[in-house]
């Protein structure tokens, strides 16, 4: 899978995920109404809109990016009907040849870790049948708990050619409480970094490993530094546009290959319609306005790149 | 919810929870036939398997323990139809008068980390009316993002009176290899430890606040310390049997008013069964071998915790 990620990256010149991470505020009116009148003011109704609005997007860019990245929490939010749309939104991306990043930051110890990697990535057993719970094709998981939480995952994503990404610096302005204090000198993140560099080893790709890490746009010195460290690592980007992080900072997220780093924007495209930029389109073309924002993003990391 | 916490303990004079963690391989045979006969050998049948597992659990020991603690990733590995029984027990548990301590581990920042906080504690307002998701008195939170990743689930702990346990120092081995490193000679674990007495300023209770904290019982010379760092935090105390902590070294994570602690045990009492000093009790009978464990425990807490 993360074979597959680097070629898509490369044949469509495009380091990007579209972070689904729908909010209702984010929906366009005439999607709210449909789903309200077929399912009901209510959490059903809530689920469809986000669906319907998910839908709309991954339409317009699926022939653009290799990947998008469900945020479950915008999902979870609406309970059981929530989590349906997760799973729908999962499996038409899918559908539509896109690569699911499922951003759940997970993270437990021993047989729980297991469960979380099983329902997510991996399969469970029912009388000799073997059945999938929301199937996605990468996720995020959480390194506070160490090597205990983490390797289940490993073992589940070995038997099924799926992979991670481990928090390492995150993109938020308080990351730093814990990530940056200083052990013998050097910042947590960089020992996370080494860590994750070492469980990396133990499941590789071609080039890179199936164990990447989530560093923050918002921090490109860092980003740097760890790069380094983590020469295998395939690293996803959050933090660009909406949070702050600018092209110029993303350089040194990549090797000299143009690879090692994927991109993540959420607001920036589900939400483009809103911005003064793509306010043209209008309510009902926001998936419009999406694939613009896309094609403009695309160009941005392409010329931040080439200097 | 935090006083009640307390409250229900001193009643039952058991600072006990039993964690709600159910594998497949735990349920008697004869809930798995009914409940595949009814719902099929799918993750249905599977799903109902462990939900009637957990009520014929709740039924025998409701009365015992202040709490029980459901781990969210044994739901989550069924799917949808997991999660559809993460709620049927958390619904029927609060139904019978227990407090519901969600494992769910969740963590993520800002808008995010309030979408989480809305699903699993609070509510969601649709077209005016307030609906909730899966509505957990408390759950378990990951602290790695730092501040940001807290403060919106403190905020809606304040709207609904309602409270976390954040992770400190796990139980499980590798729990060192980042929380025990050194910062300026102290590990991280202790810091981490002063922001959760830091935030539990933000919502107290009568005596505790609603914000507490988790640390594993196999590590009872941290516990002795992180108690006197975080006086006023209430400590989740999972590792109690199964995982190797005894009852001897749980005593430092009291206060001196017998308060301060809730022990969780999991395997040793939803799978007491098969342990050798309950077998006598049989398959059919699991529910009764869960209720003489719980007694037991709670015999074993006080007499630790009266040395």
């Amino acid at each position: 899978m993360i074979n597959k990620l680097a070629k898509r990256i490369q044949e469509l010149e495009a380091p990007i995920v579209v972070g689904l991470d729908p909010m209702l505020s984010y929906v366009p009116e005439h999607i709210i109404k449909k789903a309200y009148k077929e399912k009901g003011e209510n959490l059903e109704g809530a689920a469809e809109a986000i669906w319907l609005f998910n839908k709309g997007i991954i339409d317009a860019v699926y022939d653009l990016v290799p990947a998008v990245k469900p945020q479950v929490a915008m999902y979870e939010q609406f309970g059981i009907e929530g989590m349906r749309s997760y799973v729908r939104t999962i499996d038409y991306a899918k559908d539509k040849g896109l690569i699911v990043i499922g951003d759940v930051k997970r993270g437990d110890i021993g047989s729980t870790s297991t469960a979380y990697a099983m329902g997510h990535l991996g399969k469970i057993s029912i009388g000799g049948v073997e059945f999938r719970g929301f199937d996605e094709d990468f996720i995020t998981v959480n390194p506070y708990l160490g090597s205990d939480g983490i390797l289940p995952f490993i073992e589940v994503c070995k038997q099924e050619n799926k992979g991670l990404f481990i928090l390492v610096k995150t993109s938020n302005p308080s990351s730093g409480e814990f990530q940056d204090k200083l052990i013998d000198g050097r910042p947590l993140y960089e020992l996370v970094g080494e860590k994750v560099a070492e469980w990396g080893e133990l499941f590789m790709g071609s080039e890179y490993s199936y164990i990447g890490a989530v560093v923050g746009a918002t921090y490109p010195e860092m980003g740097k530094k760890l790069r380094r460290i983590m020469p295998k690592t395939f690293i996803l980007v959050p933090g660009y546009g909406a949070q702050g992080g600018k092209a110029e900072d993303l350089k040194h997220f990549f090797n000299k290959d143009g690879l090692g780093a994927i991109v993540n924007s959420s607001r920036g495209i589900i939400a483009a319609y809103k911005l003064p930029q793509y306010e043209s389109f209008g309510e009902e073309a926001y998936a419009a306005a999406s694939r613009q924002a896309v094609l403009d993003m695309r160009e941005d990391l392409k010329k931040a790149c080439r200097n």
